[in-house]
């Protein structure tokens, strides 16, 4: 296949965006590890990359194309990087949401200009919708990856990490449908064919790993992730061919590791990122790749959902045992909380919350179950504790 | 009285402090406000302020002082500014915090190179633990607030000020002891009399805010904050005389602002703050300032608790009207559930949680009470859905 996207086409695209995107900031943080930077997309205009590709996309149009407006299919950063996009330009956008989309997104994406047309069912619903629309009022659709110069514009932040980190080794990538990890290593490996660059996805949804394993673009079952901004279940024609041709390898990482790696974000760096941003430092700190390298993780979005964000931060207190839920049964008898109690503090543990149930069917009638969350050190000390407890007598539930 | 604290002083720190603490950067955030200015101090090695005062403090040292050490009390950011500081300098340091800080806080000052000194009991425990083990050992005692050098380290944030935001108009600073407002008001008012410096303080724990207006040094009675880190009942005399110098208002934030505060941070510029440094924010977007005056937010820290970190946020939704808890009674027939969710859809409104209980006490045998925790665009949606569900019939418990 011949070049679709070129380095030339890369650098234009970074010309074009001086301006409209940010120069986001390279962050290091002690925490996280002295090899480790983070390219701050979720710092970028809109709170996500996206408006680089699409940018790039919308000022190619023809004064004709662009006297229709454009149309986009999104229940996410997408929508906000089209908006925003065509408002700059001037043109006029419309945009396909799901009914489901937090209202937050809605009104953001109304915020950045666009007209919102909220579409009864899910996200395909939406999409057929999108394309109906183009088809009808003759706007230019455009794709949140598949497309030469929507991936060239997401190639503009490969070449501002050569300039922030010039001794580089190692680049890590989120993978969705693949557009920017198409863009950022064709920038990467063209001027400096000896950085590794590695992909990552949610294991749940590993689409593109699927595909590069199989050697041919495969569709895959859906599943959950906090990690939405990256739930693709196929790569794109174009950037599956490019992940093959510039990317050394696809690794994936688990649920819990994404939660994790945004709460060290939030704890190191002090910075939010959404699940799919995390995903390239989740991949770093449970070492799915090499650390000795001096690597840049690209946090590609901050998008978190924030009512969702608290229940994600538990998740990840619990992954790396600082966390615990346990639950044990006592006899219901004086005092014998007090004990329960004294071993846990003579343990280290401080106690968040504890629930004393008298009434459990699944208890004999004069026990009781006791469900503590304790805050503890690391999964070390979860260990410790769990077996001074049991040498103490008290059996554990979970 | 004279001047204990000079521009040069602080010219003086912030020369010794470069390369020792970072520049932070001045962010903005169209969400925020057009006129906001984001002075990030939580973004500071050590993750707050702190470094500055204390690392200026511990560098004039004799050499048989620094030969002997230096001690604090700290169960919070302090603490890792002058074990970091000791550190770099080579000198030993000593921390007295109280047995019950956050075992993470404990093990951050440890890592930064200090030996801890956990006391039994409360904060003023282990202040005195401290004072006794200066005398004893013959440590240096390092104030949190009260002496010039610490002040003249914190007015280094002044000088950054100026550099960044050249015409800026007004100034927003934290007040806990008082050391940070008076060394940046110090630098701020001697280079540009006519900027605006406002200290803001929480609302349960007003003591510069009482100081003031009763123009004599007051105690306040004990109050419970999320903004640890100036939760002081007494200031400092040196601070008290240097605020009543320089400031221009002191203004107090309400724990709710406060929250709200740590939300819109999160979403706008994606940057986590504790309560402390999250105060100024409150001040400005819940207008206890004039925000037609381009300002400068002092964001002081970032070192929230991240087990707590849940519940701010939730406490910020609340207050903004992105969060609403609303509870109902309905006849316990089949049917009258849907009815009640298809009102709460036809409102636009989002469940997050519903509990439905058929046994409470409260309740008459053949009814039952349905909680609901809903997403809702803000306190007027809020005010709308609330009358339609009224207007339908069903009566709100609260």
């Amino acid at each position: 296949m011949e070049n679709l996207v070129t380095l030339d086409m890369i650098r234009d695209a970074s010309e074009a965006l001086r301006g409209v995107a940010e120069v986001t900031p390279m962050v290091t943080s002690t925490r996280l590890g002295k090899n480790l930077y983070i390219k701050s997309e979720n710092l970028q205009k809109t709170g996500s990359f996206k408006i680089r590709g699409a940018y790039n996309k919308i000022r190619q149009l023809s004064p004709e194309e662009a006297s229709h407006g454009v149309i986009a299919c999104s229940a996410g950063n997408h929508a906000q990087g089209v908006a925003l996009s065509a408002t700059r330009l001037g043109i006029r956008s419309v945009i396909c949401m799901p009914e489901g989309a937090p209202i937050l997104k809605v009104e953001a994406t109304r915020g950045y200009g666009a007209e919102v047309v909220l579409v009864p069912g899910v996200y395909d619903d939406a999409a057929r919708e999108a394309e109906r629309l183009s088809k009808e009022k003759g706007y230019t659709f455009a794709h949140p990856f598949n497309d030469p110069f929507v991936i060239a514009g997401q190639g503009s932040i490969g070449l501002e990490i050569l300039e922030q980190v010039p001794d580089v080794d190692q680049v890590i990538v989120p993978i969705g449908g693949g557009g920017l990890i198409s863009g950022v290593a064709c920038a990467l490996k063209s001027m400096r064919p000896n950085i590794k660059v590695i992909g990552v996805q949610a294991a749940t949804v590993p689409s593109m790993f699927v595909s590069v394993r199989n050697g041919v673009i495969t569709t895959v079952k859906d599943g959950p992730t906090i990690a939405d901004g990256i739930h693709v279940l196929t790569p794109g024609d174009l950037t599956f061919d490019m992940v093959q041709k510039y990317v050394d390898e696809v690794v994936t990482v688990s649920e819990d590791e994404i939660a994790a790696a945004i709460v060290a974000l939030l704890e190191g760096p002090k910075t939010v990122a959404e699940g799919a941003g995390a995903t390239t430092v989740a991949a770093y700190l449970f070492k799915k790749v090499d650390t000795s390298l001096k690597t840049v993780a690209l946090v590609s979005g901050g998008n978190v959902d924030i009512t969702t964000l608290s229940r994600i931060i538990t998740k990840g207190l619990q992954k790396t045992g600082r966390i615990v839920q346990l639950r044990t049964k006592l006899v219901d008898k004086a005092g014998n909380l007090a004990q329960l109690l004294s071993c846990i503090a003579d343990n280290g543990a401080n106690v968040l919350e504890i629930d004393h149930e008298r009434e459990d069917a699944k208890t004999e009638v004069n026990s009781c179950v006791v469900s503590l969350t304790l805050e503890t050190r690391d999964r070390e000390h979860v260990l410790k504790l769990r077996q001074d407890m049991e040498s103490r007598g008290y059996s554990l539930l979970y």
